[in-house]
């Protein structure tokens, strides 16, 4: 990951701050703090600390509490001493990262807290912002979610497209029991009560119910509960979550909790010791 | 960029993609059609072309409209042809650079088009996805906006902190006109007219309005209008964007374009011919 | 894997081939074979070729045979024609990776060939070598067996050591279903049949039978066969594989696969036209 | 090296060991220990120790020999203690190069063994694993033998092929003494009694003897010992390199060092405080 | 810039430093000194120092004079201890940076003193060594001149070929205007007074006057001063550069500073003690 | 090489080439010509082909002399068709090569010249411009010189610093001859005839005479000639190398001819059919 922090810190710098450097002496140092301005789920720490020390390695940073806290209005939740230079030329990049990671703990909290006590667990998916994944992910278990396979090396998930190839559903557990790891599970994705007799026919481990109504996945859930673990997608946002998690499915899965979340607007405030 | 795609393409994955090798063959070929279910202004075409070719040098695309073309619900805007195995693969990779990207354009079309007459250009910001600045800055072009600086490098901007290191907008003035580039312009960040008039008298040429109220807009517009560039930011949303530009303010900045933009769902459908 | 072989190459290229660059003109041009002086399946076409082809885009290169057919000797696995130079400067690269892999290839084709008619299927491991293991994998496929997962990330395989960790089997399984992706089985290494019956108990998918001996093999078949899945591993070579695959395991994994099969000789022949 | 390393590592973890992380505490700590079944001799230290200090810079790991040493069976050859985690994800990586480096001391220490007394030394090739060059050559002389050339780049060595496209060994030294630089030597191979003369008549500084037999080595060192230098390559095993040897060539080269020496079977086994 | 370094020690070191390697031990120590035959002004310091530092970070450093000091011949510039094998094996490629740093610091201080008292500022230029333009532009500031833009990015400047594309100034002028971010001031190249007049006429913040005589940059003075800044180029040199500068131009650049700057002849000297 | 080149390109593009992106129309087209002003051995094609090939592979490059010609003042070197787009932005990195270059060349072809029937040849060193020594190398054959070792890998040159650390030249030469690979020369650097005379009783096959007096070297070649290379070093300029060169040493080396050499002065011209 640090070699990706560095990228996206020289993607901001190029060729060099040149607002800092032409009016910030070297030598001149100052605290600063972050907050926010909003309730939110604090997550980002480590990439929004990594940025400064790549820049500085002496600035001290100080981050009263851990990623997935909820944190008030105006608390600070980064603190931060060192050279100005350092601190005016990482701040865009750091912040960045602790603004979009927050925001995707923020949404997750209020969703995961939206179905508690029903058993169900809150997924997130594959969209997340590219070269990203690994820190949306952790974001989203700082939110009180937890993670679906993290690409497509670590989980066979079979859908509809990959059905239309194969012809059907029996063929494609088939091959995918046939030829993948024995250390894998055969999820596949159904979209009716009659797909979802053929994949547990099939010898499926799990199935993806796409976009089933509130009764379908009652039915689903009679049906399958215990015999295959039941996974359940589309329409997820968080007035219906609840209801969906009701219906007695093992997860729900949310894309929007990484590819919608809105950044938590946090401020950076200074106080220098003039050079 | 290419190596960046490689990458993100690689994140997603990993060791490979275990249910598309296990059940699909080498050999299946398949057409598919990218749509949204919502009217968009399309973006990213570049990523989502070059992600299938980085899998599969031979798949054909087709992308009918070009970025920045306001497409209606289910209407195509890429065609695929091709290996079933590159085009399952490449998928989520290539729709979470198309569904970003386009979603981004499309804000920035509906904030264009509201401040249209107003003589006022919409901006963005450097609150940008790390390491895809570059297409985010380009999907704002998309949608009707104009790029502030890209980074760092190209482009001076005083802003509150600085002046707190310096003692005085006057001295940040001076500093910077001293020791960077003569190719680069000089702006500052104020926030009362106080430091307007002071920002003015130190020679600076532009100045970055920060949260003025539409009055204060009103009498910096008066006093500096043709003497200085003059941006607005700070609360500019769909809402508020029109008043803000009618001040007369040259410039207009948005860091939620980049930042809080909802992505665009994309779908996806295959045409396979069974293997 | 481009880079990979790139800087393969370049290992061996350094500055320059000096012999080559200083005794032969750059426009001479030859053909060559490459044949085996003992039978073997031959597995790294891929690489062999790349690796020329990264030194000169024009050298073309004929494969006769599908990675993972038994040749005999003598016989022509592949032929070359281009420039002198490209061909005598990537030789020994492109060979070190066909006889290593033809090697893993050939050991592989033996070991399975042993088990045929048991119904047990034949595994590797992750002992290979460090950077080559999607090869070495790919190796044993062409030579008939079948691979374990590829790394760390995509199954879960708790060991002795894990379990010396939680302090038990069963709060291993436990620990491992509470806290990983459900696209995972559970896999956890056991030493005895106490162990074993603990395993299954505690809901592990599949076991890995660590160095039990015949007996103990037939009573784990017994006790467990088709509630979960039974891997046999330590000890397993040409000469116990067949027994071990009789008992009635599952899969038989052997590390001798991938880190001490034994390099098939291999040779390059030019046919040159003077120069 | 240590970017190669961390390849490497990443190669085995990819997005995750997800057995340790989803089992083990991540303030868990442990000792342990690696020792053989078997006599060898130990190569490879750095990179095991480097594997672990990617991991954790704070793991402390002890070396009691150092590399080259002679270690009989269940002798402790590395200690380790730190965090659990890190210890299990690093442990098969660090191993896999340990188990290969080892094997190729022993194979070497061997043969050196068998012509001590002879005059005669033993040499590596090129024959080695892709980018692992430096480290195979390194244990190479951990076991007592010398190494050839590294690369392409630090030696001139003509050989059949290159004679064939020149049109004969006279017109091959000729170039090469023209166009190389004056630091290098030239060597070149020879498959009989004329050829040798031929090449010590045109001015080669070292003649490599393919495929001869002990009577051809034997003419061989009567005309040309000390003014040219002899290498001896071809059928080159632990049974007959020390007749190889006796017969007074200065150097024995062997391919078998690097490309199929078996790995040693190396045991890493925890004592772990439980979490 | 560590990693083009990293990179650089490699360009010389290839697959060993075998004379270090096989006639200096491993512990042997000594210290150096470092120093010139001439006077000239240093540069370089800090790539010097990370040579030795990345061979092995115990060496110690010490840099009696800040970069952009005059030193005198056969005073002491750097001075090293540490091992031997780091200090020999890293000496060349850390002078060849230090010796031509200071080679472009001595030539810019010349040029610099040269035009002292005239008020117009010495520039470089883009015509840098390939990938260490950034340490030659800090030379040039070492040896008291100032960078002109970095690169493509931070500064438009419309040279003679732009123009021929757009057809006019006033039309390359515009579109600049138009397109580029309002944070970058608009730079022309002109050729004569008329051009002069058009540039300004088009709104141009500043010229170049490329290749003017004397007594066309005393009129272009007359014409433009204080209206827009003024930079001249164009055969400039230690014999013409005063005159140039007294003719009142804001700026004179020159090409020469980093194209063509002679190396500072710097000698190493070890006291060793013997191994 | 591709990659470096690919980095130099993006040093001086940064975030975009503003000037043009905001001025020229992508599709507009041009041809333009490269020319000097002075005349100069060509050198530096590749190089200046393979920026432009970097940008936009549909350019068409036209190099009608092959490196190493002398061109005559306004003669076209580099012809050029492509989009101006290109052209323009990949002007300056090109340029920048091949205006070193040819000055590499072009100084190099004037002191083989100075030395032409004197039968000795003339050497570049190891003071090269870091990462592009190769070119550097290159360039140096282009004008008539031969190349030393390329690196410390290639070659064992004993300077007066590792035999301080060994105790004596006799010393140095035996540990070279026990450890390194038996396919490098040695050569040791000797101030003085006493220091050559243990130099040739220790067995070096070359020498390097160091500042040596004409006299001396004149003695030097009396006393070795053809029982050891001889090289002379130090002092070598236009005006002197020929009476060195007269001495009957084998090979005088001269650093200034990669270290110093004056750029050649060329310009790119186009013809733009307007846009």
């Amino acid at each position: 990951m640090t070699d990706l922090l560095r990228l996206a810190l020289l993607e901001d710098i190029g060729s060099g701050d040149v607002t800092t450097l032409s009016i910030i002496p070297a030598d001149q140092r100052a605290s600063a703090v972050v907050f926010g301005r909003e309730p939110f789920v604090v997550s980002g720490s480590k990439p929004f600390r990594k940025i400064f020390e790549l820049l500085d390695p002496e600035i001290r940073i100080d981050c009263p509490f851990p990623d997935g806290e909820r944190i008030e209005p105006n608390v600070v939740v980064f603190r931060l001493e060192g050279r100005v230079r350092a601190l005016l030329t990482g701040e865009r990049t750091a912040l960045n990262f602790a603004q979009r990671l927050s925001g995707i703990a923020t949404l997750t909290r209020k969703m995961a807290d939206a179905i508690i006590g029903t058993g169900c667990r809150l997924l997130d998916t594959r969209k997340t912002s590219p070269l990203w994944r690994s820190l949306e992910k952790e974001a989203v278990r700082h939110g009180g979610g937890r993670n679906h396979r993290f690409g497509l090396a670590d989980g066979i998930l079979i859908k509809d497209n990959h059905i239309a190839a194969t012809g059907s559903i029996r063929e494609s557990v088939r091959r995918a029991r046939e030829n993948a790891p024995h250390t894998l599970r055969v999820e596949i994705e159904v979209e009716n009560i009659d797909q979802l007799n053929e994949a547990m026919a099939s010898g499926a481990d799990a199935v993806l119910l796409d976009n089933f109504t509130l009764d379908m996945l009652k039915e689903a859930v009679e049906i399958a509960k215990d015999r295959v673990i039941l996974e359940a997608s589309g329409g997820v946002n968080l007035q219906t979550v609840r209801a969906i998690a009701e219906t007695g499915v093992d997860f729900v899965s949310c894309g929007a909790l990484t590819h919608s979340a809105r950044a938590i607007d946090l401020t950076m405030e200074f106080s220098v010791t003039q050079g």
